[in-house]
């Protein structure tokens, strides 16, 4: 079994709404040394198989079709046994 | 400046409705390997300070106020110059 670990980011470039609400909050309740907020997701897969490039394939075409939104989302993932 | 890390994820005996979804929705793609489906939240805030053990101070007070519910979630962070 491979656990993957895939990060959902959303690009420098493209607005974060739910960063700048956590950023107001934080500043709110008195932590004002906070500046830039960014959020993603953070996904933990099991992959029943062992053939570790394979997954990788796999991981990747599962991120460019449904996990991430390639627009205005980067990805990235880790692989481990 | 220091950059904070913030990985919040659902604890171990907590349903995920997301997770399963989104198992759900790889399943029916085509990617029948995909076994358990865990989603959390990845957060990159950046600090205006210096001093890295105020930073984690303050950093663990964030979560346990506003970042993550405790009691479904657990929280760790990483803090970076």
């Amino acid at each position: 079994m491979i656990k993957a670990t895939v990060y959902v980011t959303i690009k420098q470039n493209v607005l974060d709404p739910q960063g700048s609400a956590v950023q107001g909050a934080l500043h709110s309740m008195g932590f004002s040394e906070v500046g830039k907020v960014r959020i993603g997701k953070y996904m933990e897969l099991e992959l029943d198989t062992n053939d570790r490039s394979e997954a990788e394939t796999r991981v990747k075409a599962m991120c460019e079709k449904l996990l991430a939104n390639t627009v205005i989302e980067d990805y990235r993932f880790e692989l481990s046994l």
